[in-house]
């Protein structure tokens, strides 16, 4: 099986690292294609810059996703998820969705544990979206400021530990460790924290997997049935075709 | 006071049927400014639409919010915003939310009608965003086609009465006839339905109107903050001086 | 219009305090009568007490709410609103669910903060009627006593400033100043809080206006329909003879 | 122990029908003492008419509780309930309440059965002020208009069978037979209905008697707790000395 | 009538302390027989020795609830409660569910206090099990070891008062003694406390009861009634005989 | 990897069916042991089997979970889960919650289909255990009685696909076909039905595969570790003694 992991953030670094990472997540039948967003933030972290992650995220999904078996959406808060499972006809996942759902299965309440407070609005409004507030038990955030996105796995790894051991402390049975930077944190740190630490990345392919395993065929009826075709002014070339179901037109 | 009224669907002609309605909900002192957007669908309505609409009202908002006290997004489902809040200083206020708190305070439960099946998870969506779902009596969408949505109020009125009045018998204290191409269809039909009808323009002028008189200062503080200054990649200019904190700047 | 702002409260100062807070609050064509209970508490500050002002509040309409377009409740807690709205035929507005409705467009959670410890399960109410418990950051309360009613949000401004402050970094998004004693401080203080401050009797003008422009019809079904006429014993005379629907006589 | 049952209604055929029928609900050393409202609506059927019930409560308990070990406010719906229990120090058992709760103890979902549509949103109000909606199946009135409330268990038993053998299709465990008309009707129909029959008037005083034996002190803390001495205005004798905390004072 | 209480710990000295102190909570005319469970734990603390437990409580009941009117399940955390209930014929009462019950008749929140930190979990399955987190103020749990089972509310009663007192602080109403070794804590502390103390075995036995007076019939349809006739293999005898619908035979 | 698929149904023959329908669910490097229950019913249907299998499922897994990495519990409802998730090392997964928790990911609302009314109460308790009654659009179940259990879903497929379609027209965005019995048949119908089907032993292994590639420690913290030793009476010999901790012990 093929896997579409979309970052859709504009770092291309970033991409590289959950390629590696991803490795460690996959059955000996699955293959990833790692694609970085062309427009957009370096880093996405507030509903705003969601909202515009999330038409790009279609418009790179109307672009590559021939050809694949499902697709992740490769940045913790999901940026349009929902938009993509209602537009396109393969299973789309989301890393924060995924990340829950999983850790609902080893505990439970889960505690998000992040590098950045600017982060939390967006990733508690990702909780509310999967209906599981009651499951949370708290969301953290590192309040030191870092140098680069791309190190703060490094750069702030004790003071994540440190949260980590405090959200059990206040009752978390499980940690997710939230954000794309952190891709491959759970595996370094695993016994350090005494519950099951759980990394977004592989919780989104794992889940990726099980979906394609699963062989549901695309909805033509209920909430994620593909909207009728309509004409669009001003998107690229490729998603204005998929809405207006001319997809396989020039 | 000034309000922007921004109409997200590319339909000009439904942005001046909805100016002609907005001016009976406006104090003496109340002026609007209706746009409507340049990019998108004619009539927006699933959530891909909505994800694509929302980037195109905070690229809107960007280039035209200067000098007005308020927003209002006039579509029903308010895509873009939470986002909005975030981003901008001057209170944003949608429809579909507007409406349902009005409707809270003149019925327990309130019933949303409107003109197609193809809008109810988005609407569904937005009562769940709103934290409502436990006010809301139902959702009913007439089912027979129409020709054009800007005729919809006059030529689906027979069936929009008979749900309105079928909701009411299910448990409605209240009906909010939503979608942005029913503005003005509560007035008329207002004495043929036994509980009161809720127009989502009227009801978002409404709270825009209350807002401004409040007097609020924007949040330095909490969810509806500014992010701070970031780079961005192919955004319109307007809107990526704003992220950059560069608004100021030509 | 004329709004009917009812203080349920027997203290005619601090009715006097409302009625000019509440000019800057209305658009130019809007007018208010302002009348203070004649039975009752000095001020209400618990549920029994509100038990009885809500009878004292339905006394009141009776009697005077006629020639008005719509009433406002005017004790933070909103003793009789269900009842008044289901009996009477104008909008009801309560300052507690107003405050709190008005608040949800601002922010994500609101705080509460008041002057008295007392005043917390009553308010804590209200916060459960609105259906808003998931809306509510927390309740805060000055401990310190006070000596005058009338002089709190002089006497103890340090104080709520600081809980309002305690309440953004507890998670608030906006906070809401609530007791009729504290209309107007908002305006003060709203500089000093990083978050928007709301005025519970500013919210429930706003809303009442906003109800009136809507121009909605009394419900002649539902929940607020008015009951069926009564026979009634050992009550005041207008309120008798709306129950018994014999308001027009003598 | 010695149990006041407190009918908020006037009329006093319904007040000896339920002492009647209270007998079968006594343990051997049990005893009530059944008193009829003075004031307020032969019938209360509404929330306009539970609010002036409720204060009508408070003032018969100030006058009569002494010597009392609990009491029971006999009308579903349980007007004043909060009320009472705040500023009395006898436990107070409202029948709506205590039915709900023991439903909860033979069922996972009840159903309430009444006798008049007028009392639903009455009833409903009491499933939410319970934190039971989850627990509801749901709440079913007969339609037909009967003659004598204090006939209407004979007059609409057939109806009322209906309903709830209805109720039990759609998916109640148990079955509450609402309405103080109705209490006794639950021994009569039992073995006629597959699920159990919650007599409210009989749960109460089961209810009663469990808090009774269980010994517990007056609430000096919580939300509970007696309110500090206030002086009041306009109130019966009994219930201002309460207030004001001078009860042993002629 | 007969009440069957059923410790399902094997340790029969708790059981003898639990029918010391059950004495206070009953009629004249009720009696109990109490039991010992003969197969699993010493005492249950986890959410696994309670599915075992559950289990046994199924046998026992089997065997010896012939000639009683209701049963009473003598461990907090209730195992085998629902399964019990869908089995036999008679009542069945949780000792957690019925606290928590009462405790919702004497305070708006209660707080849960037991001995060991070990048991929340399982306590914390209850409140969800009966559907009242919202209820809930917190759970607390002596945090120093202790000696022997049967002496923690003597060993360490300073502490289980400690957090009584710190419960009430921080919101609770009413304050439940969690776990059959605090059996009778309850009268000892209860003037310490200055908000009601709910012994979880007399709210039971008050429960057990109230039900038996109100005298409903076992459930022939919904979701307790007893299931169809089954084969089963490698039960108890009387169980097998009983889920056989065979318990008359030998 | 290694799963252990567990039958918690005596049934031999619904073991083998499931392990045939498990192979086109796993990857290339997945292996499973199918085990049959040695005690309890041949088909568990109520909450009181389910009790007794969950007490089964201990024993089961104590003796054979050695050398597994993950252990399925083949018994839609779950029987034992939490138990098994707080007594073990590894992961367990139900197939109740596996399904759902699948089904979030292709709808907003999913339905369960099952074959016998009977199992409907626990079906719907395992909804309300996940914590996603407000994902659950309705459970259904055919209502005609079948010969043989391992024969239904050839037998009733003409109604379970009805009841599909039903089910989808009521509201549901993906469909569950609950039950052991049922496996295998969602590839069978899934061209017939216009909405995603879901089959909960493929989703169940879905996620146990997911679990394993995650790599999660067992954890030594929070509400799923494992409980302190202690002795046992009467349960079989490698369950007292993992319950002792001296499972290496002979």
């Amino acid at each position: 099986m093929r896997i579409l992991l979309l970052n859709p953030n504009t770092s291309a670094a970033m991409t590289e690292r959950m390629a590696r990472a991803a490795q460690a997540a996959l059955a000996p039948d699955a293959r990833i294609t790692a694609l970085t967003a062309t427009t957009g933030l370096p880093y996405i972290a507030s509903r705003a810059e969601a909202q515009l992650a999330g038409a790009a995220v279609l418009e790179t999904l109307a672009a590559h996703q021939a050809g694949h078996d499902a697709a992740v959406i490769a940045a913790y808060g999901d940026p349009g998820l929902i938009a993509a499972r209602e537009l396109f006809d393969l299973p789309v996942v989301g890393m924060a969705e995924a990340a829950m759902l999983t850790a609902c299965q080893v505990g439970a309440r889960f505690a998000i544990v992040t590098f950045a407070p600017a982060l939390l609005p967006w990733y508690e409004d990702a909780v509310a979206l999967a209906g599981l507030p009651a499951r949370c038990a708290g969301l953290y955030a590192v309040r030191r400021p870092f140098q680069a996105v791309t190190e703060v796995q490094d750069d702030l790894r004790p003071e994540i530990l440190a949260l980590a051991e405090r959200a059990v402390e206040e009752g978390a049975d499980a940690v997710i460790l939230a954000g794309a930077p952190l891709a491959g944190l759970a595996t370094t740190l695993r016994d350090a924290v005494p519950v099951p630490l759980v990394d977004p990345l592989a919780a989104a392919l794992g889940q990726a997997q099980a979906l394609v395993r699963l062989g549901t065929r695309p909805p033509r009826a209920g909430r994620f049935a593909r909207p009728p075709a309509k004409p669009a002014t001003g998107l690229s070339g490729p998603l204005a075709r998929w809405i207006a179901h001319r997809e396989g037109e020039p």
